[in-house]
This record gives C-alpha cells, structure tokens and sequence, in this order.
C-alpha cells in the first residue's frame, strides 16, 4: 500500500459493519471508488446487508466475514459497538497486523439525562484499539458523521471530519478518504488521545439531534479549504512515504 | 432577576475578567447592551484593563474587584485560569449565592504533544463550581468563543455557544445572551455533565488553531435558525418562570 496513492482504489475492510454507521460508510467509500469488504461475525447476515444496502446498484461490496474484512483490506474501519471491541480485537490483530485502523466507535452509554460518555481505562476506544493492535497504524475518525445522511447517496453529509492520530501517514490517508465522501472535509485534530474528545463529543451531538429533531454534524468555522488541503497535504500519502518505517 | 427579560440590561460580572476571554467577554456584552462589572483581585488591574479596552468608547464596563463584581452582579461570568477557581469560589459563594453562574473556565495542559484536557476530579471546571457554588444556578458556555475575535468589534465570533446546564431557566438566559453577540448562536447542549465535553473539546480547537493558524470556532451543521430558536425560547427567560422554584 505504501507505494499505491488514494487516486487508487483501495480495500477497505468494516469490521462489525452491519450496523447503521458500517452500511453508510460502505456506500460512500464504495461510491468514492474503493471496494468495500463488509464484515460481520455472521458472513451470511453481512451478505443480506450488502444485498439489502446496494438496492441493485453496482457497486463493489461484498459481505464477508470479519476475519476476512481484516485479511483482505488495505485499510480497517472499526465500526461495531464499543462493548464489543475488546472482545473481537485481540483475535483478529494477526490478520490486521499493521495496516491503517480507523476507529469509528463511539464508547457512549444512555440514562435519564440522554447520552453520556462512557469511562474507558484507555482513555478512548481507539487508544484501546491502539493497546489491543500494538503494530497497526490507528486513526480515530468519522465520529460525526450522521448514519442516515452517510446511507443517503441524493444528500450531502455535511459534516467536517476530525481525525485524530500519532501515525502522521496514516492519518493524511484518512483525510483523504473524508474528502472523498461529499459534504465531508478532513480536518487533522491532533495526536490519538485526542479520540477522547471526539468520541465524547458524539454525546453533545447526539443530545442536539434529539433535542432539535435533526441529524447534526459539526463544521469547523474560519477553516478555509485552500488553506486544509495544503496543510493536510504535507500529511500523507506523500507524508507516509517520507515519515514511514 | 426573575421579572427581567433579556430585553432589560442584565448587570454582568466577570470574576478574572483581566484575561483575554475576559475582555473580549466584557466587551461585546457591553456593546450588546449590559453593565458590565469587570472583576480582578487588584481593582486597580482591572481598572487599567477596563481603560486600555475601551479605548475611549463610551460603554457601560467598571473595572472592581472580584467581591464587587459578583455582589452586583445579576449573572456572573468565571473567566480565570483553572488553577485558581477551587481557591477562588469558596470566599465568594455567599455573595454570588443563588445567582446565573457562567463558567467559560478551559482545564487545559500543555505538552509536546500539544494541547489537552486536564483531568478534574469533579469531571468538568463547571461541575467544581456547581460544587463548590451549592446554591448557584451554573451554565457552562463560551468555551469556543476565539478571544482574538471577541475582542475585536469590527469581526464576527463564528461559533455556535454550546450551552449546557441542569438549570432550564439558566440555560434559556445564556442562549439568549450567546445570540446578542454578532455571529455567535446559542445551541442547547444538554445537561451539566456535558461540560466535560465542550471543554475538553477547546483543546481539539486550540490545537486545530495552531496546526492551521486560524481562530476557530464551531458549528453545529444541519441547524436551521428558525428551529433553533424556536426550541431555545421554550427554555427560558420564560422557562425560568414556568420552570422555577
């Protein structure tokens, strides 16, 4: 992968994908041009969801099982929910090894006040991915981005899309990949434990959504676009090339 | 406080208001119509703040010190460094007594890695000063709000106020006093415990700022105005009276 840029189609894997945040990501990264490996712990359930998300449409989906997400991906998304990850990481970090991860969970709980960020030893689910995935490169991203405008190919997303990583490489790849899906934009938000913060912020998003009766996404203000994509530029590919092992 | 509305002038006192979010603060609650009460624990810093501010404009902005200001103040705004609010509001609960307390305090560090949030035993800066400030009616808010920007009456802030509060009147009152600043929005953020969250988010914002050389702020995306006011207006200053003791 190292040699390949994003003008290429890549292999991106979902691990956990069936669930509204997977089928949404796997449409707009299928759309973007790259072949999309939908996975589940159940390889027929993940089949039925493709069949069911692709309408006829033609585009390369596939669903598979998860240990075949992770083995044939260039890229792993992790989208199940938070109390699974511990579970299920530690037995496929062979097959994902050191490819990018891009960590999608948001470890959040729900009680008589709304939404509420669950405490995580790790800090973050992505800083424990990191702990249960010590070669892979982890990038936390895409917290905000609302499932049922990603599901929606007629709608704009409209959401900036802040990614947090230590793998400076790994994280200019995935800033790219939110440039990919209209009404995105990537924006660098720093090192990992950052994922902290935007996991928790999924929290104040969702509490609005419920409160306004919308499906919320959060724009960076004074951020020109001239500006974000010639700094996120020094980033990656290029940057994973210079930076990389 | 009860029988005002936000069409009243409010008098609003800015405990270690001598900072830059202090006089920004002061100054744009000033222009949007209120008396302002800049507070410092020399009132004669805060007279030489309140001076060089002003510039020989013509608004309502006294510079006194932090008892003054939370004695004659309706609302009262914390605006010092984290470290000293537990040193700070002990010796001044009794006269902000039952009073609209805003805390803007950010709990930030700083480290090679840039900035982040500092861990607060009580979970936010907010919730210490619920703590600590027993019978006051505690709002946070203003966290994103640029002080370059705030400072500077010829620009738009560009940021939506998150605003998070148990209080529903209180929460009413300082969506409301978000929306008099030009290019702010108030949003309802939810309940107190958000408060972690919308100041451990200053630190993506600070760092975005360095990354990108920018002030940022937020936005939250897909909120159209009409509806968000509408929603907010049920909260208060007439929630306040619906709602209250």
């Amino acid at each position: 992968m190292e040699e390949e840029s994003l003008a290429d189609q890549l292999a991106i894997g979902l691990l956990g994908g069936t669930g509204p945040q997977g089928r949404g990501l796997a449409l707009r990264l299928a759309l973007a041009g790259h072949r999309v490996l939908l996975g589940s712990r159940d390889p027929e359930k993940a089949a039925g969801v493709v069949a069911e998300l692709l309408e006829g449409r033609d585009l390369p989906v596939e669903g598979v099982g998860n240990p075949d997400a992770a083995a044939g991906a260039d890229v792993v998304f992790l989208v199940f929910p938070y109390a699974g990850q511990a579970d299920v990481l530690p037995g496929l970090a062979g097959l994902i090894g050191d490819k990018v991860v891009v960590d999608v969970i948001n470890p959040l709980g729900w009680d008589h006040q709304g939404p509420y960020m669950l405490e995580v030893p790790e800090g973050s689910a992505a800083e424990q991915a990191a702990a249960l995935l010590p070669r892979a490169r982890v990038v936390a991203a895409f917290h905000h981005a609302a499932p049922r405008l990603l599901a929606d190919p007629e709608r704009e997303v409209e959401t900036d899309v802040l990614v947090a990583s230590d793998d400076q490489g790994a994280k200019g790849l995935v800033l790219e990949l939110a440039d990919q899906i209209p009404g995105c934009r990537g924006v660098d938000a720093g090192p990992l434990r950052m994922a902290r913060q935007l996991e928790g912020f999924t929290a104040v998003i969702v509490g609005i959504n419920r409160r306004y009766k919308i499906h919320a996404g959060l724009r960076i203000s004074r951020l020109g676009d001239d500006k974000r994509r010639r700094l996120n530029a020094e980033l990656g590919p290029a940057g994973d090339r210079e930076d990389g092992p």
